[in-house]
């Protein structure tokens, strides 16, 4: 049994804690989180006890570490994670700073101990149905892709203010599938942007609306578009243009049926939201990081992946600001 | 928490005893089966003790029973364990003898537990979104009511001989969602069914492919298709046609990838199998289980649904033979 | 060029006027019709002369002669056309009493002039591309054949009641579907059918709603259902399940938008009524016309196909009366 | 009747050659081409004289003279017809070069002639039930247009070379879909571009790929997304989000037809290239044409919005030369 800490014990750990403990080859230690109440909380559903991040971290008997706290402690406890010799799971992004990531990926190699970013949008059944097909040369060489990703309405203006803005908050994970499918990170982005949505969000100094453009080495292309809101639900599609052919990853419905009146033909709207959408992606995720862990081989999504997605967002907002396109190498 | 005791070890024993210890408010306490390894292998895996069926029933600390056992054990078991006060859902049919059955309902009422059939599929969210639009009156009143239902293959001949044929082995559960769909059962049924798929199905005397007619008091009619093989999957749908609009539910699939070549523009199959397709409808109908049980309701589904749906088979058994329809009440 | 004179000059008329005119190898000469308004109207549109029925017919420079006039007179007019040595194109149904169809089956027999019978479903892309991929093998063989037709409105009452009933006046398109599918006429009909859309065709001696389930010679079975209302639009499809796989002919759609709100995701309806879905059906219709007479072949759909079609239509008025399934051979 | 002459008898001719004889209130009178064995086959097909392009448009019978010849004699005929007081209805582009284009515009205004330009695809009816749901205010206020635009295949290099190149020859169209949605032009263009599928079309010196993205005065994005192949066929979509909803034009399909066997659910493709996806949006485009000749009211595209959508070509081209976002009023 693979014995886990997690760190963290808001939403989104919730939904990790869920994973752990169905994992038949995974037991949940311990949760820690800032507000005691949240690991209580947490700790009483799972079976699992609460302890410090410190407490959890010098534990020899815990073998693994779940990172789900706030973005600005990732790099932190990544570091101090690896260095007490825990295989680690982190959320995305890795940092807001991209500075600050590459220091941690530096920190985290010298400690040899294997990272693992929290992307789980590649172990959705539908993106990684894509990413075999492509692999499997059923439509010939990637030449085109195209990913949509629409939230359902926007977060509070509070949180966008902390949130690194939609490139690295949002964008980033498009950034993430845009590497998982083309196989390659680009050589420049090229990035569009407004506040439509909400001018508050304009007035915090984000965008709520996204269009960017990537060039790659041998001539392919991807484009990702982004708004924070689309009032039908969450919309996660991509498609990916090859010279034999298209594939296409089109949402899930809340259900099939299709009702037939004097108004049309109306059928559900996508599943609502990252928890339903992606709850079988973030079971997959753990999966993979378990079977990884205990072969010993490499994480399917690593720091790498991180620091990379990481810098494709920079690049974005660079520039957005300089109204040119930016090369990956110019932030490197 | 609600203390369980499972009857059976089988396939479809193990999808019940995982919704029993995924759900907050059951315990799993005890598990028997005919043959000792497999509630062995099953008590392994949930967690609970393996006993013997008497046991089981008899055990004062057991509140309900799951009864997931062979077919012709089913009444019998039934009217042991409501004689014990235990509340009881059984898979479903009741029985292949609707004599059995109906003489296992009086001795229900008598023992004056409740009791729930499990005909899951009233629990599939496609289904029920149907039917919550029909009571919504979202296409008015039914008029037509049309069930698609066919297995990806034939199941082995040996299993045939003993399932009581298609009507009450693969029928009963399209029987049941008739009743479901449309709030009342049919005066008559009329079958026609012959053996195509499978000549030795034809020599094991039973049907592989049949269509069932029926006709209800105030002119409704429904139609049942049934075939033991689509290589393409599991087809499991509905339309139901009213005053004011058209119902369906669609058959779900196993992603939402679309591949377009020259060969044309392709989609994934039907999720297979019951496991695949029902496996959500599994957890729904436990929940149901539970809840009705802990608010001392009625069950969603009781052992006169079952009954109602075994008529129907019997009825279909008969025009069948009689090659004429036959009406509900001359099986009563 | 083939000379074509044209019996009738309603709605149906003009369809076949439009086709007549369009084809680069054909010409419209003279329309004939009881109401001589309606004769003018038509020709002056289409640019040919009003004359009488039996001028048209006993005009030597004549080729080919089509009728759309009302149903009472299609027998009279094939024998008196094909007598005079015309090549007929005849609509649907060849008469409402399948004595009289019979007779003139004979009479054309006698004459030795072809006639086609206006099964213009048999031209739709979409069902012949079924039945293309049908006989390709693509499904291996046929088994369970499923027929949905359903009207968007039922007709007036008065015409109702001179109409032949459901099975002969709508019915009797999906009978040739099924004989087209299917390729040989089934062995016995069993019919089930209420009046629940508007009681007073129920008074009027009709049916409104209608499942009519056929047996094959070699166990296949084919089913249809009908109903003279779907608010939705006219409702167009037909699937057939195969030892390898199934075939689905779906509805067209007005267009292909899709608008995703908070309401739901919505499509276009399908393509009202027949004028519109069967267009393109019509003018392929007429070219296999041509084109089988111009090489002196076999029309694609005979007048023996037209009483089979009645046949069946007379099986399932005498299976609805007396309660039972009613073979063919019996209305022989 | 509306006396028309055709400039050219090419295959884009011959589509317009029916649609304007299938027209009740027009007449094709007279044809003329470069090639006169061109000139003669259409004028035997659809029953005209043949002429010199001079001869029809000083002929004061004709009253409009549609121009269907090749890219470089479109500003001089254009100019010539309207001296001559002929309507005119020009196929796109305006011109190849943008500065003649605004000289053509001069000199059209000073004729006080109206001019059509051919931009079909406005009235294909799936693109103008997205306009006419975003003008009635179905999903709120547009914000982001994606509009998705393959060939079935590269045209040959020898065509390639004097074609214009990909933004002038081919996103043409794609840039006037977005003022026709948008309502305005973008205020930058930024492109990004190469030649993957065809080596020998970068050598040419133009691309086979290409997205571009366009900014619009109040915060709304456009994305074109361009290739030269797409081997399923001829893939024509787009969608816009706004702030109440999605709208989407999908592909149309060679038939309803869906096949489900063990290789997965196949449905048919795209309708094959502009001719067969576009016949009833040239059809709509004749009659709007005359419905606002006879009205006397302004063409529903006017040689302005040709001119605009060659400006966004040109500044597309500098674009991808410059690596840089170039604004429209750059090109002016």
């Amino acid at each position: 049994m693979l014995k886990v800490g997690l760190l963290g014990a808001g939403r989104i750990a919730a939904v990790h804690a869920k994973a752990i403990t169905a994992h038949p080859r995974t037991d949940l230690v311990a949760v820690s989180d800032v507000f005691t109440e949240s690991a209580e909380r947490l700790a009483a559903r799972f079976g699992c006890s609460v302890r410090s991040t410190a407490e959890i971290i010098a534990d020899p008997a815990i073998d693994a570490v779940l990172i789900a706290t706030s973005t600005d402690t990732h790099s932190d406890l990544i570091e101090q994670a690896t260095a007490a010799g825990k295989a680690v799971l982190c959320e995305k992004p890795v940092d807001l700073s991209l500075e600050r990531a590459r220091a941690c990926q530096k920190a985290v190699v010298a400690a040899g101990q294997p990272v693992m970013i929290g992307f789980n949008r590649r172990f959705d059944p539908n993106f990684s149905a894509v990413k075999s097909a492509l692999l499997n040369g059923e439509i010939g060489k990637a030449e085109l892709l195209s990913i949509t990703s629409f939230d359902p309405g926007p977060p509070p203006v509070a949180y966008i203010k902390v949130s690194g803005g939609l490139f690295r908050d949002m964008m980033i994970h498009d950034f993430d599938m845009a590497n998982f499918i083309m196989g390659e990170p680009p050589v420049s982005v090229s990035a569009t942007g407004s506040s439509i949505v909400d001018p508050e969000i304009g007035a915090a100094g984000d965008i709520d609306t996204a269009v960017v453009t990537m060039a790659y080495a041998n001539g392919q292309i991807a484009v990702i578009m982004n708004s924070r809101r689309a009032v039908y639900g969450y919309d996660q599609r991509l498609e990916i243009l090859g010279s034999e052919g298209l594939l296409q990853a089109q949402n899930m419905l809340e259900n099939t049926m299709v009702k037939s009146t004097v108004a049309g033909v109306t059928a559900a709207k996508p599943t609502y939201f990252f928890l339903e959408r992606y709850m079988s992606a973030y079971e997959a995720e753990w999966a993979a990081f378990v079977e990884a862990f205990e072969a010993n081989a490499t994480f399917p999504v690593t720091l790498a992946d991180g620091v990379a997605a990481l810098a494709m967002a920079e690049a974005a907002s660079q520039s957005l600001k300089l109204g040119r396109p930016v090369k990956i190498e110019e932030v490197a």
